[in-house]
């Protein structure tokens, strides 16, 4: 098979953003399709949460090794800034993304189709009690202003990166490799049982632009776009503002006070909390040694 | 006891598929019991989602030394075809699973035997209010044609191919080994939200088609076989299908092109210590590459 | 504080048992007061049972270094029968583990008796919709025979034992040591979600008898001893039944099966299924070992 | 970036609990408020009690290796008892808890602004069927009396320490250092769904009095202090109590009577690998121990 493996590094990555980007969309659309159209019969609010939750921690098993399970352009625009992505992969990997949702919202439309149809009587529109739309892409409710939807999209994606970025720092007190994606999920659900009630807990431009897209072409018309006063370029720009924001807050409020590394710092002095912190860890170490006897 | 040692190897992994699907099938039978009879006061529809998952992790504790825990005929097929498993061994494990279903499904119908009378007035239908087929095989809604039924079950079950077989890959970056039961299960809660609403996220034809024969025998008839057009093949069918091509995607996609684990490409030998600072080193590189999480 | 140190051994898992049941039964039986005291306004049917299994791994982590963390008299006897306790010790734990359930369920009904008098209207039954009762100890449904639920305790109880002994055993492929309590808690969630709608899910001896005892002494008055034909015999003997009996299911079906450890046999050869066990085990500590550094 | 580091480690450590806080309320009140001015639509009850166990872990996460996540007057005061933390930082710590709750009510009413003028109609009360005060701050029910409410959050305080001080205990049979945060914001899970009916479950000052004060400068006005006869001095000082009243418990029943570690006894010095050797052969001590599980 290696005549097949394709050697274009870029290449792979894209690969694995599209098939990342569509698995955590497939999982997410299908639930909120599932609770819509069985009318909460079978699956409440919280299904949704719990889907898109479960799609990041599968997302990530799948595509971290290959891509680094961004998923999100907002996370792939905070990672230029803080140099772990080189900008000029940052437009690849968010159309990548786009890409992954559109088709995984295409395979959730297909699987729910005859439900769909039951449930909206054959007419896809955005508004209205058999609306739709909110399967795929997010919208906003009435009442809420577009300067608060705004807020509301950059807190919500600053809480992501200020919460994701601790977990992988290893000048901090990081989560275990081999589980940051449940831990990343458990993140994502508490945002989004928290922080969708404005306009659906987007944080990600990738996972609300892709399924806005699919709808459009699929016979919601522009209606998708044009609603709620174009609501739609606030899951695209705000996130983008809130990924940096929040990875922002996290170096100026803890990452640069954090002690160096050893071998960062050449030298062979600790303070006491670092050592105690790597005795906790040989510890650790030993305990799951142990387990895995 | 080693006289009790069953000596041959695929005796032994019968007795595993056997009880591990039997403690699968009675969580999960158990739980859609308790929601259906108890009319929604003693759970909801979520129950059944996460029972069917603490089974998974409990049968994959239980046997997965034993046999592997595939507690599926779709898992143990894509494992046929992926070399993991030998062929000949497909049929035995694909009965031996049935028949921890069928028997499950009967000590199911035991314990919640005077619930079930109460609840449907002593007369076991596959139709109307006071059903009870559906707590032991999946039905379709009546609004949902057989081609997207059959699809359903295709995507459903290529899901938990594509999102297991990375979690094991030494290739990929792996959910610690220990742990994996528990991480498949999550993957399995997210499949039952998201994908049961057009006919019940089988996924798996052991799971429907064991339940399904008890209630043949015990008293509900032929019409779980012929109810809905004979829908009753789709859950046999269509699995094996969709985990083929679950393992498929997730080869072309993913797998090929992860790096070679050095002690695949080399054949020297090397001593314990010299092996643990070389995956060390590897693991740093991985480490780097996914310094960007 | 050497001088405090409890010297016997069997004194200090006394209070370990104790402590960890007591721990147990006031998460558990504190959240069945606010759902029933509250109307379901503050949680539903669900929160009891994830009450219920926190308390297990809470009380797990709290005495399992002291005592083992049975926590049930059902896993003593079982614990017994396997040779892992001494048959001396089975009647001190089992009164440790109705101590520590009783003195909780008195902590309850100081934490929640406005709540309960209003509730009820200041008159303490076993029946009726103001019935307080089950909030402490388990009762049966109307509709269901003395045998069935005779079995659904056996059934209940063996599932709890066939589950978390494979947890733990290094001859199969157990959960990391460190996280055997959320594990644990896991399996019990299972069980009180899909097999408590008969007569709600006790599985523990002492979970029923130390609750129920408080509310005969606190003015539930006898009834709670005579109601549904003195049902209150069945939790009591049925568990211990079924501990025992899935404790040797496990052992037939899967452990005496299992290949010897290394230092067991300490004959030098393993079969190619230990070796690969083992190298997982090596990668996973690896792996693990990274996370930390 | 080294010229920016703080040098001040009190320094640093109150901005890790302003921010750590400030995380914990911002998950906890966001979703409070959604659940609330949702009128139940997106989320129930236990919404706000995930997201609360959400927030401890991404708080835990953020900031345990800088200032080790109190998060809690309750809990600082408890590790003052226990020695773990210089009783100068008491009132420092603190009083960064108290803002950084402070500030995330202030950002969560920015965030569900426009909703809660939906929902209250535009006035800010803290009594009847439009109150809003209870996004923020802990109020009791109407029929529990002084003494209970304080004992609720004396037990419940007490609870919390009990069952998270064995979790990082190396005496005990401690969790994953690396997975302390999951565990931990389990224990608060089950607490908030097992003793929030009476009062709340603030168990902390800091979560309770931040968000009070904030409701106070915004326009609840006065009553937030006088409402429920001056409730809001119960969870400032019953936690109090209660978290020292838990370690104690804790240490007096379960930690005098663990075996010591060797380390700690003996003060010669041995090299890394005879400590790795000693430590292994410990925890074979301990897992023989605990083979009873």
């Amino acid at each position: 098979m290696k005549r097949m493996k394709v050697k274009n590094e870029l290449a792979r990555q894209i690969m694995g953003e599209i098939l990342g980007t569509f698995v955590l969309l497939l999982f997410g659309c299908a639930a909120a399709a599932q609770v819509k159209t069985s009318r909460e019969t079978k699956g409440q609010f919280l299904s949704g949460n719990i889907a898109f939750s479960v799609g990041v921690m599968s997302a990530m098993y799948l595509c971290r090794a290959v891509s680094g399970a961004h998923l999100n352009p907002a996370v792939s625009l905070s990672f230029c800034v803080l140099g772990d992505l080189a900008w000029i992969k940052l437009l690849p990997y968010s159309l990548a993304q786009i890409l992954g949702a559109y088709l995984a919202s295409g395979l959730v439309y297909l699987i729910y189709h005859d439900a769909i149809m039951e449930f909206s009587g054959g007419v896809l529109t955005v508004f209205g009690p058999n609306e739709t739309a909110s399967i795929f892409a997010t919208y906003p409710t009435d009442v809420v202003s577009v300067q608060t939807n705004f807020l509301d999209q950059v807190v919500g994606t600053a809480m992501l990166m200020l919460c994701i970025l601790p977990l992988n720092d290893k000048r901090n007190a990081p989560a275990p490799e081999a589980l940051l994606p449940p831990i990343v999920a458990t993140v994502v659900l508490g945002i989004s049982i928290s922080m969708s009630a404005n306009c659906g807990a987007a944080i990600n431009p990738a996972r609300d632009l892709g399924p806005r897209l699919f709808t459009f072409t699929a016979g919601w018309g522009t209606e998708v776009f044009t609603c709620y006063d174009y609501f739609f370029w606030i899951p695209l720009v705000a996130p983008m503002v809130g990924g940096v924001l929040g990875s922002i807050i996290y170096l100026v409020f803890i990452q640069w006070h954090l002690p160096e590394l050893e071998d960062e710092s050449e030298s062979g002095e600790m303070n006491d909390q670092t050592k105690v912190m790597e005795h906790n860890n040989k510890k650790d170490e030993i305990y799951l040694k142990m387990s895995s006897i």
